[in-house]
């Protein structure tokens, strides 16, 4: 009786093993992951070796989280989640732990989430204790009838659903906390001279030694506006996805929502098209469309990802005077990451494990 | 001295006067204006006489209300602003006053605004005291430096800025209040067989005699969605704006945000292509980026704005199994108004007063 088990049981795992790898077999090589951390004033001279070490091996190990999912024939959406769930879970980016703070002393976090087969899509506005903003975003997506949630309630939604949660204190970042203290001691005059046209950057890290994750200082401008994470991915079944999340603009008052949690602005896939996700300076990136204005170049003019981000971004978003980057990826792998900015923390990794992670302009 | 000054003051009413006409004489004759007061099943078989009056009533008021202002000179954004006031102060349609109740039995309100020549835009969700939501987003595009504002803090910055405010009593509309009271006590029941592919209607007067405004009985389902207020401006200085206003989906949870604040998805105005609004079932507004779409298919395919609206509500909303409709004007004065449902309040009047308002299929 018992080595008949065994024996069925090891027929089981051949089996499985053999339906497993056929199943890989029937699906492409083709795969491919790309992911941003945020763009901004981001410039070498302002780095340090062990503060670029950081975020080069942050960057990496999202890259390779995503690039295991795609390799054993998971979907875009899982490895856009998991990707994005990795750099929400580190205090180096705006987005999940490390959000910057509200003018209330809060953390409110913004994502979306779009599957490029089915045009679903999936967002949250303003979640205070959702521990993945990103994995909330699918939630609705997957299991509501709505595209978009939006405070205390995307909060209720999530937790019934099951989202993993976690307390206000969670989100704390200390670093984060003290940039917010500052701005906040500066606010009226601040804002008094720079409230219709806030510039801002990356919450980059100041020279310094001795660097540990968790005590990094950030060095930023009053109306710090970048930081948000994205990921785009392709599958070996041939689809698309992208995702985006945030925890928006420091001291952010009012509700206000950027364009990480906005279809068409932040986040936009289509397997016709492309997967788009963007970090800058929000208010532009929704006026302009510009996720989906890649996606419409592609269709209606039939030009590719490179000349479409291009287009959109250092021409329409430049003439309106916004900042800010994307990273899109095509159905055939085909991929650009394109930003007006000094820098765009930024990696992807193809099929054949092929990668590269850059923070500066150029190829560095 | 009573002479001089009233002579004075002769004086400067004719120079006013004069100054004012000759202003008019240099601005184009060409202006436009055109409305929806929500798409769905509305068919003439439901209607009565008094009902129908009320509608074509409400309707005609709101385009003479706009047509003024732009014939007088004003701006496509002042236009769009009046002529949703006044279909917001109106219990007939679910905007403003007459906003249909959420889950928690409150009303939250959402708009969007776009100015066309600027692209700037505003726009705020789920307000709950502001008397003209589209007054709010106005004051968002026109005042703030973001684009979009949410949940109590969109209140709290349209109050500071002086918007006018209301009770949440008088948005109580007590007919609304008896469709939501009645879908409550079914919730659960209907949830549980509807919950995503929920399908709605606009809030159709049933039949009925002696038919007061306050006292309009309305026919709904499970999950009215539709009920939206929109309007689209062409200006004598040449300028296109947007405009949409919604009380939402009747029984919402969850801070759910549809497609009228969304700009790209509900609303959209750029000189270069055209004026947008509209009114349906949200979330396939924003998957499929209903109202910059429009206009990308306009400026990358140089087709005109009938061509450009058919193909993204009857092919493209379609394909997805979306339902809703449109209105829709360019630079030059021309327009569509297309849906793929039963009917839509709809209307428009050109710059000579020729004017129609129809509600059914056709041109009835």
């Amino acid at each position: 009786m018992k080595t008949i088990t065994i024996n069925m049981m090891a027929l089981l795992l051949f089996t499985a093993t053999t339906f497993s790898q056929e199943k890989l077999t029937n699906m492409s090589d083709n795969f491919m992951l790309v992911i941003h951390g945020g763009a901004g004033t981001i410039l070498k001279k302002n780095m340090t070796d062990e503060k670029e070490k950081l975020y080069r091996d942050k960057l990496n190990e999202a890259l390779q989280a995503g690039h295991k999912i795609l390799k054993e024939g998971g979907t875009a959406v899982d490895a856009v989640e998991a990707t994005i769930n990795l750099m929400e879970n580190s205090p180096l980016f705006n987005a999940g732990k490390g959000s910057v703070f509200t003018n209330a002393g809060t953390n409110e976090m913004d994502a979306s989430i779009m599957d490029g087969k089915t045009l679903n899509a999936g967002a949250v506005a303003g979640v205070k204790t959702i521990k993945n903003p990103i994995s909330a975003a699918r939630i609705v997506m997957e299991k509501s009838p709505h595209v978009m949630l939006s405070g205390d309630g995307a909060d209720q939604y999530a937790k019934e659903m099951g989202v993993e949660t976690a307390s206000p204190d969670y989100f704390k970042d200390s670093i984060r906390y003290r940039q917010w203290l500052k701005l906040k001691e500066t606010e009226k005059q601040q804002l008094d001279h720079d409230a219709t046209e806030p510039k801002g950057n990356d919450g980059i890290p100041e020279e310094g030694n001795n660097i540990d994750p968790s005590e990094i200082e950030f060095n930023i401008n009053i109306d710090e506006k970048y930081g948000t994470v994205g990921c785009v991915a392709l599958d070996r079944h041939g689809n698309l996805a992208a995702g985006t999340s945030t925890g928006g603009m420091t001291n952010k008052r009012w509700g206000r929502i950027g364009d990480s949690p906005v279809i068409a602005a932040g986040t936009y896939a289509n397997n016709k098209t492309c997967a788009v996700s963007c970090t800058g300076h929000g208010e532009y990136f929704i006026r302009n469309v510009v996720a989906y204005d890649i996606s419409a170049h592609m269709e209606y003019k039939s030009i590719g990802v490179d000349e479409a981000a291009k287009q959109v971004i250092h021409k329409k978003l430049n003439e309106l005077g916004g900042t800010g980057g994307v990273i899109v990826l095509d159905a055939q792998g085909n991929f650009t990451m394109q930003f007006n900015t000094a820098g765009m923390y930024r990696g992807y990794m193809k099929a054949n494990g092929e990668s590269e992670v850059m923070l500066y302009k150029g190829n560095d």
